[in-house]
């Protein structure tokens, strides 16, 4: 549901986690977190038109999942190709996964329809 | 466990859940993502100490849970009183839970031995 009051609002980031590692609640949400850190930082760094639009927003942010690496990975290029922000978040690996399991795809800050247009069939996480 | 190869990997961010909303896993990340960003936006716009440290030893995150609102409360009344830097996310409400519900205290960027002291005892999420 978009919130028509707020400019920006149909602004978002889309955080993408890797379902079949089957991460408990807690370790996706810190998947997530770093996914959004980095992608804010960045925005910031590189003075991104949609940082700024995204904050009046809301900070909207959605957790999506995929089924594999693969998925991940055909995702990031299509954000390529599109010129949308992303990040790859690489866990250090001292829990439940091994070191450099590539975890989350982040994307954006970005326009809603730009992003919908390459995850808007995925599953909520 | 942690890692002392690093300057500042004992340094972290702790974000703390309300377990009994029930949130999903996808809108629990969210809620935890949105604690982050806005942590380290307030760290550098305050410029504190911590930030930098945190950066440099992997941007440390880790996710627990409280039982309720009121421990929410209770812990971060004790940040306050420690000088331990906090945000309180309000859910906008769209979803899963009332407008304006807190569901989420974010804590740091601090030293993990500042931040045990308070929250050495709660659930991972």
């Amino acid at each position: 549901m978009r919130d028509k009051r707020r400019p920006g609002s149909d602004v978002k980031m889309v955080l993408v986690l890797r379902g079949e590692l089957r991460l408990t609640p807690g370790k996706a949400a810190v998947q997530a977190a770093h996914a959004a850190v980095l992608l804010a930082e960045e925005a910031e760094r590189r003075k991104l038109p949609w940082l700024e639009p995204w904050r009046a927003g809301g900070a909207k942010k959605i957790a999506l999942v995929v089924p594999s690496l693969e998925e991940l990975e055909q995702l990031r290029r299509k954000a390529v190709a599109r010129g949308i922000p992303f990040v790859i978040v690489e866990d250090a690996g001292l829990t439940e996964v091994p070191a450099g399991t590539r975890t989350c795809l982040g994307l954006g800050p970005a326009p809603g329809a730009e992003l919908d247009a390459i995850t808007g069939d995925l599953d909520l996480l």
